[in-house]
């Protein structure tokens, strides 16, 4: 049996399960020559997925309605009529929320499960980890002994781009939502400081404690108040990435926040929308990098790893609860 | 008699006559060995000074209260003990507003009456085409055939922006704020389309019937909700320059607009605040290039001349009424 998970209808403001609609398929898939035959074996969901759900302009296109839901995936080849994939090897790639898949291979990487456990290519040696990476240094272009906030700290992203900020060098800040967040920024993952949003009395104040010397970098994982609260913050030649706004991606009105424009004029600052695809040219050498630290020790990373193909839309609206510590995938 | 001109009080919001106090002295100015005597002749008023009137950080500090404010002046050199500066020539740079001041030269520039009138080297020649043509290519990195939208359009930077832009090759949209504001654009500075902000039903909508294609370039000299129409045509890739925000330099609190973030996310935009004194090494590279434009009558420019050192503080708070049509210069 074949299940697949499409989108039943468009989210308004928060998904919830009922956009998503589960389709079993008795039957066998049969390939073609060139073709492969793929199981799903990890699942990833990104809080960017929601962008896709609704029917908006985007930098790629909305998903269509009753199509299956796409994102990235590690699978098993279990069956190849292609010459570049053998049977029993892993993949990852953009794949559709499937149980079994025909591909042709276009797009997919091999995977080694024996360099790094599988879940890993969704994750720090993945997307994730090239986001964090390219982010922080095509438009952060950090300086050893600057410093940095980065919010959503103990995501999947965010937790990457700290350690990494750490590795160069930095003064290192993270935002997060509970303390137990908190404790894992300082503990696991280095961080000179962490703000708990949820409690602080005064965001911009406590920014303002952690980062005397002001902030150079800020690495936005959520836009909305937290943002708002390091503007206030930003030195001279600042570089804001704009790598998510999970805070505003539900709203169903154009979301209100501070305007931005003084704070940059007055500091001469830059910030920029970022997006990983565009940097594809960069991905080998920052694989490179990535595998190298992660092989030294001096990366870690979290997982939030919940099992089930059934629990995937689950998973992914937990992402706006916070539920995840780290990155968020789904074992089929 | 030698006038000045003190910051009084810092406004609160607009600022007022009440804001400045004019103070008149009977004496002789005296000149030490390497100083020059200067006469204003021309007094630049630009919105960015409503900045440094206030008590906030920035990239210069602010006036102080009691003391002289400070501005672009070309004034001419009336006695000189300074082997560089000659009786009878005319120099600009940043000045006191005095009808009389003396100087050691630092920092200020000769200016040639007989090459260009000398209110342009406040102008078109000066900071203002300086700031057009640096930010326009520095950060806007034009390419013929793109579209860009310039806001304050009929300003002096504004008028400059779109003319340089035409010159390289570009679709231009001007907004403005009367229809007499339009037609300068589109008759006398050659914008392909203008749109006036005052009379449009919907600006976001205007934008899109004159760039239909999206928006590449944004050069921004006002911020609040023209800045939030822009937003929503911007193209991926599109550069915005963060120039001015004349429309909220007078804000008591805060400014609130729409959230910037998502939109440059979504198209990987870059949003940058331009401070002309960054980009001095380009200084005399701009220059040339500004100059010859202007002899061989490729740029025009506006001027609103106000007459008589007493009404600089008016010409100034007008400014924010937009009674002014390019450049405001005060004749002294």
């Amino acid at each position: 049996m074949i299940k697949t998970i499409v989108l039943n209808n468009r989210p308004e403001g928060k998904p919830t399960l009922s956009n998503f609609e589960f389709i079993s398929e008795e039957k066998d898939l049969n390939i073609n020559d060139g073709e492969i035959l793929l199981e799903a074996a990890y699942v990833s969901v990104d809080p960017y997925l929601r962008g896709r759900m609704s029917d908006a302009k985007s930098y790629v296109p909305p998903f269509e309605l009753n199509k299956p839901v796409q994102s990235g995936v590690v699978a098993k080849v279990i069956a190849s009529k292609n010459d570049t994939f053998t049977e029993g090897e892993y993949v990852s790639g953009m794949l559709d929320w499937k149980t079994k898949q025909v591909s042709t291979g276009e797009g997919l990487l091999k995977v080694d499960s024996s360099k790094a456990p599988l879940s890993t290519y969704l994750g720090i040696l993945g997307m994730t980890g090239l986001t964090a990476y390219l982010g922080l240094t095509q438009i952060g272009k950090p300086v050893a002994g600057e410093t940095i906030v980065v919010s959503g700290a103990a995501g999947a992203v965010g937790s990457v781009v700290g350690q990494i900020a750490k590795l160069l060098g930095l003064n290192v800040v993270g935002i997060a939502g509970t303390d137990e967040k908190i404790e894992l920024l300082k503990n696991k993952f280095g961080f000179d400081a962490g703000i708990n949003y949820n409690t602080s009395k005064d965001i911009a104040a406590d920014i303002k404690k952690a980062a005397p010397n002001g902030v150079d970098i800020y690495f936005d994982n959520v836009g909305g108040p937290i943002s708002d609260a390091v503007l206030f913050n930003i030195n001279r030649f600042a570089r804001i990435i704009i790598c998510g706004a999970i805070s505003v991606y539900n709203s169903t009105e154009t979301p209100k926040s501070i305007s931005v424009q003084p704070f940059l004029v007055k500091n001469s600052a830059l910030m920029q929308g970022f997006i990983v695809s565009n940097y594809a040219e960069k991905f080998p050498e920052a694989m490179k990098q990535l595998a190298t630290w992660l092989a030294e020790d001096k990366l870690t990373y979290s997982e939030t790893i919940v099992e089930g193909f059934d629990n995937i839309p689950k998973a992914f609206i937990d992402l706006f609860e916070g539920k995840n510590k780290g990155k968020m995938i789904v074992k089929i």
